[in-house]
This record gives structure tokens, C-alpha cells and sequence, in this order.
């Protein structure tokens, strides 16, 4: 359904772009929903992007479109606008939203920007800019409802409908709070239309409330969420005082994100999603993942060079690197991927070290054996020589189980020294999983061979 | 925060097993919140599970325990529950996870605990069933709140408060219906208390209602609920009357999946977490997987076989293999993740063919020859043979090439013909690519080196 909306809003304002029909093209910008919008921009030419921006008039849905835009079309378009613009912008933008796309600008302008905001608005920003990115405090709002225990619901619906909460983007819960502004207490609105209208908040709020610190890592954030099915979690500063909202809106963001970045990690694609159309950009982050596996090619070289007497007397054996080497890889992935998104995803316990390689090693084993038998009988069939046969065989077993261990056991070490992961597959792994099942290969076979 | 909380709940329970101390124990089951619970199961041994399962008292708790738990430990508890004590159970549960538990029963047991349910509950979960898994329809709740356009904003609050409706699990929207009970509007609880009491819902209720059908995948619509930011969004039947809604922790649990789901479909393990603790189980999936690398290296031996004497005069030429199959391998999973995540979250439009193929092929080359005037520069100092350093320089750099094409071209084609993409990559981009860089390296060599 999306992309059919997608391809019929696109094409619609690439046709009225192409005869210039600012007036119709302004028309549909104000009726189409914004969320829409994002979609559209990054199918336009970069001229036509800052042309469209233009043509949005309500500085509210301005807002929420660059909030949404990938950064290098967003870039793009505000290059066009003035300071006083942005300023505008961001005032109309949740506070959380600002902040990422102040991060985005370089220094200078985004403190020219702040000059220009309302004061209680560029308060609020800077307030939110002194956390750091990806924590709680980064994606919070600011804007939350906090009441007194001894409130009873009726006045808890008035002060709802009051012109200072009106602007509180999301108000799932009511929360509550003690003299010191510390978080004691919170109810759903539900509870609130349920209860008799002077029941006090004391008297039915849930004293248990899970809550955040301002500098937990969002995907911590996320687990919560997640888990406990929240719309929204308190967060508090260190001195237990509350201070924001994290809203599922934004949680689901944060888990998109997150298991795309693990994903290309995973692949040694950095942690940029590279739908920038920037080639050379691309390149430089691909560029030094892949100088591992070149490396490991390297070390390869000199390995198979070491047995080069052994080749030129069966130049049979070479025939086989691309299998050992392949089954190792692949086994290999699958192992080191089971394991990091199963640590990612909570299924995995990181002490359970033991536990979990065993049990990929057991797999590798397993399969090696079922391989490394079939390619043996097929080698046997098709050579008639037995040892040949056999080293092969126990080449793939050996690269298979190697690879097993090597991939199931470096994530699981790296997550406990608290590197990420994901980091620790792709050409990492595949690198020492080739450079190991090469030499066990060729050792095996000088062996047998007796050469 | 959460790995602390698991660990001392995991350990005090765990101590309290060895104990025996029941009594102890049931006052933690009952006062822990339900969501905690799940992780401790899967640190239990599967007798303890089922011990530990018996002294949760509240049958909703009990729901919502196994509704959240993996499969394999979901079974090996109810194994011991009585027909009769499932049923009441499911009453106890939502009933979407009351269809997707049902589901994982044999037929014959399902059916007997539908048997044993309630009427009204048991036809609601009836009706579910009928949904294809992975649906709209099947992770939907049939419960919302849908009023005649005509009703003030007070009776609406009103009704909330009604028994009629304290069912309703996740009350965000007041939907609002016409006579043939067609989705005509909706309005949040926030804008029912913020107009004037007397109001009626057609006056403030906004009508152009995004839904989706109950036939759509779930994929789509966690995408239209994390585009437009809902709580909730409305599921309409083939003649547009409304049948459930689908709330945001749904939506969730959807995301997280088929995140994981693509992330393992890449790696070649299937669709299955295999959390389960069953190697058998783990290595039947993962066996038919290997086997695409598995022909893949057959066929390279046959090539390589095909350059036998080339081989056997220059046997230099097999020191190569690894490098030139590992820079086009990794390169080449790149290329294919890139592609496969960006299709999964819309970042890539599956119609941009030639763009996204063009752009990664045009970072193939680069990095080709980057890495291949590399390693013929090495090559050159160290064997000092012209002809072989530029086959191997043509040899990454054709590799490189390939696997950037393929790994890119294959994931757009399967999504262009509705496979999912996530499945061509793996063993069998790299299988092919595998054969490729193998095949363009050893004819080039032939030739150059005049064998």
C-alpha cells in the first residue's frame, strides 16, 4: 500500500515539477500528510528538492519533513534558507527533533540558529544538546505531565484540558511527583476516566514505576520499551528528579535503526546507511573493512607458498581451496550471526560462553563430517587416490569446525569486553577463518601425501 | 539495566529452586512484574521451568508468560497442563496471542481447548484463525471502541467509562462508524477532552483514517505505524467494515522480528531462531543452506581442474586463490547488504534498478583497482614476473567487479519478482561469485602468461 502511495505522489509532483505548476504543487504539499512527503524528496533532483521545500508553508509540517529526510538531502535543502528560517524551523519542530538537526549543522550556525530561537525554546534545545548522542537524554522530550499525589481525578482531567499542557506532544500517563520534583508514582489516562472523579492520584496511581536515567544507551531504552509494552518511560537525572519522556514514536525509530546498523556492521559497511548517492563517500567506508580480508589474502599467499613443493608434486591440491575455504566461510557466518543477533536481541546471555560455542561446535562438527564425507567420497570417486581423499575430507571437516568456534567465540568474547559484536564478523572473521582452514588444509595434506 | 535486573531475579530464583523453597518463590512469581519473567525461564533447566511455572498463581500472568516465551520452552511447560487449565489460560490472554499460541498446539489439542473455552471467547479466537499467519488479521485484537458520529464528546467519555468497554486493552482512539459499521473517522482520547463537552464526535474527528486490511503483511503495516507514528491502527475486512486494530506493541514485536528474520535469512540459517537448544534441530536448518556453497565449491573444482596444466607450469598461480575469492567475497556481501536492508526499510525503490546496480558496480571498480594495483605492485616486488602481477591485479579487480554486480543485481531482481530478497544473498551470492572470480582469474593468467 505504501509503495503504491509513494509512486503515485512522486510521479504526480514530478509531472506538475516538470511544467512548473507552483500553485497546484503548493496545494497538494498543504493537503498530503507529512509523513508522506519524506519519500517524495529523496526521488527529486537536488534542484527540485529545494524547490518543493519552498513551497511547504506551514512551518510545523516544514519541520517534520527535514526531521525525516536522510541528513544529505536535508543538507541539501536548508542551504537554501536563512538563519531566521531555521530558527522558525526548529521551534516548530519536538524538541528531540531539533536537537538531532542541530547536531547536524556545523557549530557556527547552529549557535546562529539558537541566537535567533525564542528564548524558552533555544533554552529547551540546549538544555537537550548537553547529552550525549544515542542516550535517553538525546531522545527525550522535555514537555511531560507531572502532578501531586493528593489531586483527585476530576482536577487531574481539568489540568489536562489547561492551556499549559496543551502543548505535551503525547501525554499516555499522568505522572507523579513528590515536593522535589522525584518521580513517585504515574497513571494512564485510562485509570483517570475509570476511577470516581475525587479519588485522589495517591490512591490509584502504580507506585512501581519503571523509569530511565538521562544517559542510558537508546537501545537499552528500547529493551524496556519493548519488554514492558510502555508507550512512553520517565526519564530521570541523576538525582532522581524527573526530567523527560521517551516516546514509543521515537523507540521504534531507535530499533530500526539499531538492527540496520548491526546489520551493516555485520557486513563491514560502517555504521552509515550509504543511500547517499555519494560514490566516493561509499567507497571510503568500505575501503579499510575490506583491507582485513586483504590482509588475510596476504598471510593466504605466504601460507600456500610455504607448501609450494607440495603443489608443484600434486597440483591436485589446489583445486580444492575454493570449496574448504567457502564451506569455513559460510558455516562461519552463520555461526557468528546466530550469536550477535541473538546478543543483540537478549536470547543469548553473554555468560553462557561456554554454552553457546559448544553448541555451534557441535554444529560445525556435524556438518564438517557430513561435507567432508560427501566431498571425500566424490574426490575418491573422481581421482582414485585415497590420500588425496582423505586430506581433502578433513580439510573441510577442520575449516568447518574451526570456523564454528572462530565465529560463535569472538562476538561472545567481544561483547563481553564490551566491543560491539557485530564489529567482530564479516571480514574479521571471514579473514582468520581462511587463513587457518588454508593451512590446516595443506598441513594435513603434506602429511598424508608424504610429500 | 535490564542484564542487571535479569541476573539477580535469574539468581535468587535459582537459589530458591535448589532450596525448595516454594513458598518463597510463589511470593516472587506474584509480585515480579510479568514481563521479567520469560528471560529467567530460559535459564532454567526444562524440569524447573515446568516447577517454577506451577506457582504462578494468576491465570492472566500465566497468559502472558507463555505468550512471551520461545517455543520450544513454551512446549515443554504446557506439557504438563491439563486441557482445561490451557483454556482458562487462553481466556486470560489477549486474544492475538491467544491465536498465535493456539497455533504452535497440535491440531487435535487446539481444538480440544477451543472446545473447553468459553463461547464468546472462544468464537473471538475462532474468527482470528482465519487469518493467515503474518497477517494484519492475525496479530490484530478484535476489541476497540467504535461510536456513531453523532455523539457528544461527553457521552463519548461517558461510554469510555461503560462496562462495555473496560476490555478494551490499549484504548487510543475513539473510532467512529456509520450505519453499516464502514470506518468513517477517529478521534484520540487527547481531543475528546480538550472540545467543549456538548460537541459531537463529526465536528472534531478527523476523517481521512488511514487503515489497513486484514489480508495485509504484517511487514506493511508496522512500516505504516512507525511512518505515521500511531498507537493503533484500524483493520478494516473486504467491504470496509472495521474488524480489529492493531496496537503499537504489536508493531514492535513485528519489527524486532523481521529484523532478526532478514539478518539470519542473509547468513543462510533459515527463518528460525534456534535459541532452541536442539543442535539437531539448529544443524537440519543450516545443512540444505551450505549445500548451494557446497555445489558452488564443486564447480570451482572443476574449473580449476579445466586450468590444470597452466597450473601445473606456473604453480604460483594457486597462492592466489584466496585473496582474489576473498576480496570479491566480502566486497560482494556488502554490495548484496546494502541493497537487501535498504529494500527491507524503503530506503532503495525496487524500480531505481540500474541506479542502485550501476553505483555499487561503479564502487566495485574503484576498490578493484584499488586493491588490485595493490596487490600487483606486491606481486612485482616479490616474484618479479610482469605477466603474473597483471593477471592478478585483473584478477581482484574482475572479482571485485563481479561480486559488487551480482551482490547488488540478484536481491533487486528477487524483490522486482516478489522473493525476498533477504535470500539471495548467502551461500548463494557467494557461491556464485565464488565460481566467477575463479573462472575470469585463471583465463586471464592462461592468456597473459602465455600457457
Amino acid at each position: 500500500m505504501l509503495v503504491e502511495r509513494n509512486r503515485i505522489l512522486t510521479e504526480t509532483i514530478q509531472r506538475l515539477m516538470r511544467r512548473g505548476a507552483e500553485a497546484r504543487l503548493t496545494k497538494i504539499v498543504s493537503k498530503v500528510h507529512a509523513a508522506d512527503l519524506p519519500s517524495v524528496f529523496s526521488s527529486l533532483s537536488a534542484s527540485n528538492q529545494r524547490k518543493l521545500f519552498q513551497l511547504i508553508r506551514d512551518p510545523e509540517k516544514k519541520g517534520f519533513v527535514i526531521s525525516e529526510l536522510d541528513e544529505d538531502v536535508a543538507l541539501n535543502i536548508i542551504e537554501d534558507l536563512s538563519i531566521a528560517g531555521l530558527a522558525e524551523m526548529i521551534e516548530n519542530m519536538p524538541s528531540d527533533d531539533g536537537v538531532a538537526f542541530l547536531r547536524m549543522l556545523p557549530q557556527h550556525k547552529a549557535d546562529a540558529v539558537l541566537g535567533m530561537m525564542e528564548k524558552t525554546e533555544s533554552e529547551e534545545v540546549e538544555g537537550l544538546l548537553r547529552y550525549k548522542d544515542d542516550t535517553a537524554g538525546s531522545i527525550m522530550i522535555p514537555d511531560f505531565i507531572a502532578l501531586q499525589e493528593n489531586m483527585p481525578a476530576k482536577s487531574v482531567i481539568e489540568s489536562l484540558q489547561s492551556k499549559e499542557y496543551l502543548d505535551v506532544e503525547m501525554p499516555f500517563y499522568v505522572y507523579v511527583v513528590d515536593e522535589y520534583e522525584r518521580l513517585v508514582g504515574v497513571s494512564s489516562l485510562r485509570q483517570l476516566v475509570v476511577v470516581p472523579p475525587s479519588t485522589p492520584l495517591r490512591e490509584f496511581m502504580v507506585r512501581d514505576v519503571i523509569s530511565v536515567t538521562t544517559d542510558m544507551d537508546q537501545e537499552e531504552v528500547a529493551r524496556i520499551v519493548a519488554r514492558y509494552n510502555f508507550l512512553a518511560v520517565p526519564v530521570v537525572d541523576e538525582e532522581a528528579k524527573m526530567v523527560g519522556v521517551v516516546t514509543v514514536d521515537d523507540i521504534i525509530d531507535v530499533i530500526r535503526e539499531e538492527a540496520t546498523e548491526d546489520i551493516l556492521k555485520m557486513a563491514g559497511v560502517g555504521e552509515e546507511f550509504v543511500e547517499t548517492k555519494s560514490i566516493v563517500r561509499s567507497t571510503r567506508i568500505r575501503l579499510p573493512w575490506l583491507f582485513a580480508s586483504f590482509l588475510g589474502g596476504i598471510v593466504a599467499i605466504f601460507i600456500i607458498g610455504y607448501f609450494e613443493e607440495s603443489l608443484k608434486q600434486v597440483s591436485y591440491l589446489a583445486l580444492f581451496i575454493p570449496v574448504i575455504m567457502g564451506m569455513g566461510g559460510n558455516i562461519g557466518i552463520q555461526s557468528s550471526t546466530i550469536v550477535v543477533r541473538g546478543i543483540a536481541t537478549g536470547r543469548i546471555n553473554v555468560r553462557h560462553l561456554w554454552s553457546v560455542v559448544s553448541k555451534e561446535l557441535a554444529i560445525g562438527i556435524i556438518l564438517g563430517i557430513f561435507y567432508g564425507v560427501l566431498l571425500g567420497c566424490l574426490v575418491r570417486l573422481q581421482y582414485s587416490m585415497d590420500a588425496l581423499a582423505i586430506s581433502v575430507a578433513i580439510g573441510v571437516l577442520s575449516s568447518m569446525t574451526v570456523a564454528a568456534l572462530v565465529g560463535s567465540f569472538m562476538p561472545m568474547i567481544f561483547a563481553r569486553m564490551h566491543i560491539d559484536p557485530a564489529v567482530a564478523t564479516g571480514p574479521f572473521v571471514t579473514s582468520s577463518i581462511d587463513i587457518l582452514s588454508v593451512l590446516i588444509y595443506f598441513q594435513v595434506a603434506t602429511i598424508l601425501l608424504g610429500i
